[in-house]
């Protein structure tokens, strides 16, 4: 049930078998124009103080301030859109997600004017429940995160039309737009780097640098915890985890990769795992010099920017995605468990 | 050594007595041309979460997002070029402050190109005093909060230019500047809400509400805990708290409004006195729905419209202004020690 791209954004329609991108660099720019109008184009900031630190430019894109707090709405509405354009497009959806993805589905769904159903695990705060059902969303709780996939994985053989949060080329090019903005907006980086959870947003940032800035060099960032995607590119095969990584990154505890998003993760120029107290050092650092909501997820690609700056000798300027700004209480607590801004960032 | 506002924009100059606003509506709008070129014009924004929840459109001003991270360097830019337009400024003032005072009057004089020092308790954290540092200031660390104003008044007596963070015309027409800003980028309120610590950002708000909203009904919010402003404004005469008042709203933690603020503060349409339970609450919605830094003083304003709007049966528009957003690492655990996410706002 699941919509094709169009020709023009096909490259290779022979690759589920994942060893080159299946997307061509047209994608990301025609996703770009179809969600133009239904989202925001969020702002790239600076903080001078860390530039003068580090002595390097680091430009942040500010996905906390896209729609539903997170990058995720792109990828649903490019989604959306594309099946619309080809009168493809479901009378109702379904996805799993226990994030951001739920959100930005129910909103996407809301937009479209078609019904919703997200699956997700009962430990997901109230707060998220909330805010997903306020776009219209019908949610179905189950006991654990296995059960939740099942379900969908069950209601999608039924021939319901699942909106996976990775897995989906539509979804790739769509998460893309948010590089391709800050690229569009001037920013020339040497290197790019955004965090891999499933690999949607870091295979579409890829694709994104290809259309707009190939000579950049695109960095993925990972949990050391869940580093299934960096033993993949180091492997050179999907590497899957024996559970969920509790990682503080919640937007990275995915079990594994997709076919689909390894055929772009391995052309990257490398991966850096992240240990725990790093991604918290910076999730510390960046809220407080940035004055903007980060949630961990986000930290981890500054965390591997600060990373490959230890190896320049010359100035670089980097773009960092900042994936997204929903941070639950709890995860507050944790974060602010220690204090780490007695700690200015030096390499 | 105080240089005195020029003629149109002085209205009374016989009110140190406090019984008149010294400053005519003139006074914000020549403050705001002044610093303009200087400052970020910050952002209003809304969450459309909130407007829903609470039947009412509450329009945020984002002073977190303004230079130095809060709204004082308007107050401080404005005292420092209009010295300079009169040729009065000097080669170096004094400050005192534990707070965001400290960094503004550090960048608007590297600004200016004149020296900075600026006293401050010794518990003031590390971040801070590495960041007014930073801006070139000299700093000089007392043991107590008293023997910093103390030393800032010898220094005063022997002739030093001393730049209050509020006693000072000024600085109140600086920091009225973002009012004035919200109300030009076309927001209409029935009723405009301020945070009061020494009274210059209420009272240049009262003012600048004035030029572009005489309509608007203007309220000041202030920390229950720390309560001399309110009680002023009951009883007629300002009232001096006997010690400093340990809100975790610590921009407020001032003992006394002064006679040139008191002018303005007594024109206002009433205070609201906020429990820090309330504090912590709206500290905590704020951050969550419009991912910005929203730090605890800056809370109690929007905690003060709350309350209005429970008195309120017509729908209304207000403008909320947020007045900074630094946080430090001991604040942000005591702000999310209890989760307050699931009590979804409500009138």
């Amino acid at each position: 049930m699941m919509s094709a791209p169009k020709d023009n954004e096909i490259k290779n329609s022979r690759t589920s078998e994942g060893q080159n991108p299946r997307l061509s660099v047209d994608a990301v720019p025609a996703a770009a124009r179809r969600i133009a109008p239904f989202i925001h184009r969020t702002p790239i900031i600076e903080s001078h103080l860390l530039n003068a630190w580090l002595g390097h430019e680091i430009i942040f894109k500010v996905e906390g301030l896209q729609k539903v707090g997170a990058f995720k709405i792109r990828g649903a509405l490019n989604a959306l859109l594309a099946a619309k354009e080809e009168n493809k497009l479901p009378k109702e959806i379904i996805a799993f997600s226990s994030g951001n993805h739920a959100q930005a589905v129910a909103l996407a769904a809301k937009l479209l004017g078609i019904k919703a159903t997200i699956i997700m695990p009962k430990f997901v705060s109230k707060v998220k429940q909330q805010a997903t059902r306020r776009y219209g969303a019908n949610i179905i709780l189950t006991d654990t995160r296995q059960e939740t996939e099942a379900l969908a994985a069950e209601k999608q053989q039924q021939g319901m039309w699942l909106l996976h949060p990775s897995d989906n080329d539509r979804v790739i090019a769509g998460q893309g737009t948010a590089c391709l903005e800050a690229l569009q907006d001037g920013v020339n980086p040497n290197a790019i780097f955004a965090t891999c959870g499933g690999g949607g947003l870091l295979s579409g940032t890829y694709l994104a640098a290809q259309a707009l800035a190939p000579k950049a060099k695109v960095f993925g960032g990972e949990p050391k915890m869940g580093n299934d995607a960096a033993e993949s590119y180091r492997t050179g095969k999907i590497v899957t985890l024996p559970d969920t990584p509790m990682t503080i990154a919640d937007g990275a505890r995915t079990l594994h990769i997709s076919e689909r998003t390894f055929a772009y993760l391995q052309k990257l120029a490398g991966f850096y795992e992240i240990p725990e107290r790093d991604i918290i050092y910076w999730t510390q650092w960046l809220s407080h010099l940035l004055k903007v909501s980060v949630e961990p997820t986000s930290a981890v690609a500054m965390a591997a920017a600060f990373e490959w700056l230890k190896t320049q000798k010359n100035k670089q300027r980097v773009l960092v995605i900042l994936s997204g700004g929903n941070v639950d209480a709890d995860t507050q607590r944790q974060i602010w468990e220690k204090d780490y801004l007695g700690q200015i960032p030096a390499l």
